[in-house]
């Protein structure tokens, strides 16, 4: 990404020139391996400005084919899907276990119904993997029914894509939304993948960037690091050392937590993300352990990656019927070392206990 | 731009950690130099992943405030504002002139329209300049009509921004539009300009960013390319001095290119922008004068810089009323240099002679 930008060229990739030949080059190598990655044939994949534009790409195409449908998801997605959806639509809201895994059979209730009464929805909402607890998604059951049902499905990919191997064309969900800089890429870059054949009115119109499928000049630098970060996955040492690294990791940050008296893990810990670890911790807050083991150089969150560190209480814990408000999210990339797990084995119970104390005292 | 790459830190600036907080510093201070630029104060200024989107959210939040309304627009808006109004409501279409210049009489008209049949636009359109000719628009009339009639303005100043002072915050319109790469800065941000106040429903939503009204992680190196951008343009040989260098080179290419029989220069050429020159060629095409051009080692383009090489004729052109379905559009910048119009001098003349050597031998 560095070396695009330093090249000093800003070429349109939509231009005849050789400069805009140039871009255009680029911006199809990197379409290449990110679709390679994502297991998809690189016309599927549509580059937009990140995950809550793929979602909301996703969510308006579908309401404009069929404005009056209802649409289904769980409590447990994502908040950009979440409001993308409830602010056009009416909701059929799937249940979710207390690991947030979302009923398979409930959706099949609600597809049953619509069927009955000729109103099934015009998309169904499945996340690949929980953004805040990790749980893995029962994704392939759900694209299955959707399809044996006529109904569009779209699969929100953000927190999985880059951490555990997708296979899309094999999913053959009709959307997948992904982000670059939720495995190692750069902000500012996502993308939607249609299933082959699917057209799909733009969010984003005025310009045929994206094979008429999203208007507004290509971000050329940050598609080269999307590249980038899929090129360093493919391969031997790609993605599967990754996971299996992550999953080690995150593993012992698991142990480390646990031994803390009044710690508990959250989702579902057999089917889960490699990379993320969500905690609950009896008797204090999020927000000053967070603030603690920053002090220890440890950059931790509590709930959602995409709402502040507010007050209000994750509905994804709300869903899943838990008895905490917050969570803390412990996440490592391909950045993080087992220091940095040393780290947190020094900091968090002194931590814990500390706040505890003062609440106590 | 490199620089914050180079740190390897991708925090996100709606953490508390010590990292998510120097990212907010950075994208604050950047917000700081791009509202000083634009004359406006920095929390009326949300960042975008570009002027699409940032037209996009203006025409989406004024539709979803007021469905039924139609909106008011000229035809030589760019294609973005053209599509993402004209497929959500009624447009009232502006004429303009010649030189495709908007009409404000019959603005005025559109608007005691409206308001005796109690049906006012929600939303008027006027670019700031013309992104195909350079012709500067009356948006000061057109913005203080508006405002009479009690009538919400939205300005497209993508084309303008960063090549004359806009001082936004003495023009008072309810929405301005801008994008970074059109005047130096990186592609993949820009950004929309809310009048003190007013409220939006934003077009994507889902996370708390940029005070609730544009949800997605911010891209905080795009951010900082185009903070750095604006923090060029500030000061003493800042806007006025480029402003000045531009319009000489332009100048000068014009000259050079009236030299050429059956040359015309398109748009009003008093009232311009500095930095763009449209020509029409009189019995050739525009895509072979690009080829041409391009193996003398310049990059120009035709029509519009959203839409491809399409042989559609431009409907800037046919707004106008010119007899010429394409134009050849030439464009300086921070780094066009007085060698680089030597260059045009030597190619272009030999360029169109020997197509029409082709045409008509």
């Amino acid at each position: 990404m560095v070396q695009w930008l330093e090249r000093g060229t800003a070429a349109d990739p939509g231009r005849v020139h050789t400069e805009g030949r140039i871009a255009r080059l680029v911006v199809e190598e990197q379409r290449s391996a990110v679709a390679e990655l994502l297991g998809t044939r690189p016309r599927q994949l549509v580059f937009t400005s990140g995950g809550t534009e793929a979602v909301h790409s996703a969510v308006w195409g579908s309401w404009r084919a069929r404005p009056a449908a209802p649409m289904a998801m769980a409590e447990v997605e994502h908040s950009s899907v979440r409001d993308a959806v409830s602010r056009l639509t009416e909701v059929r809201v799937l249940p979710v276990d207390s690991s947030g895994r979302i009923a398979v059979d409930a959706l099949s209730d609600v597809l049953e119904d619509g069927a009955r009464h000729a109103m099934l929805p015009s998309l169904v909402h499945c996340q690949w993997a929980n953004h805040e607890v990790g749980t893995l998604q029962p994704v392939r059951e759900v694209v299955e029914l959707c399809r044996a049902h006529g109904v569009g499905v779209h699969v929100d990919a953000c927190a999985a894509a880059g951490h555990v191997p997708l296979s899309l064309d094999e999913l053959d969900a009709d959307l997948v939304s992904v982000s670059a800089h939720k495995f190692g890429g750069p902000a500012g870059i996502g993308a939607l993948v249609l299933r082959r054949g699917l057209r799909l009115e733009p969010l984003m119109v005025g310009g045929e960037q994206e094979r008429a499928r999203r208007g507004g000049l290509e971000n050329v630098a940050a598609i080269v690091g999307f590249g980038a970060t899929a090129t360093a996955l493919l391969g031997d040492g790609g993605l599967a050392a990754e996971q299996e690294r992550a999953r080690r990791l995150t593993e012992r940050l698991a142990q480390i937590a646990l031994a803390v008296e009044g710690v508990h893990l959250l989702g579902d810990q057999r089917r889960r993300l490699p990379h993320i670890l969500c905690l609950a911790v009896d008797g204090v807050e999020a927000e000053p352990v967070l603030l603690g083991l920053d002090q220890a150089g440890i950059a931790a969150h509590s709930g959602s990656s995409c709402a502040s560190e507010s007050l209000a209480p994750s509905p994804v814990l709300a869903a899943m019927g838990v008895d905490a408000e917050r969570s803390l999210r412990l996440s490592v990339g391909w950045s993080s070392t087992e220091a940095d797990v040393d780290a947190f084995a020094v900091a968090f119970g002194p931590v814990v206990e500390a706040l505890r104390g003062l609440r106590y005292s």
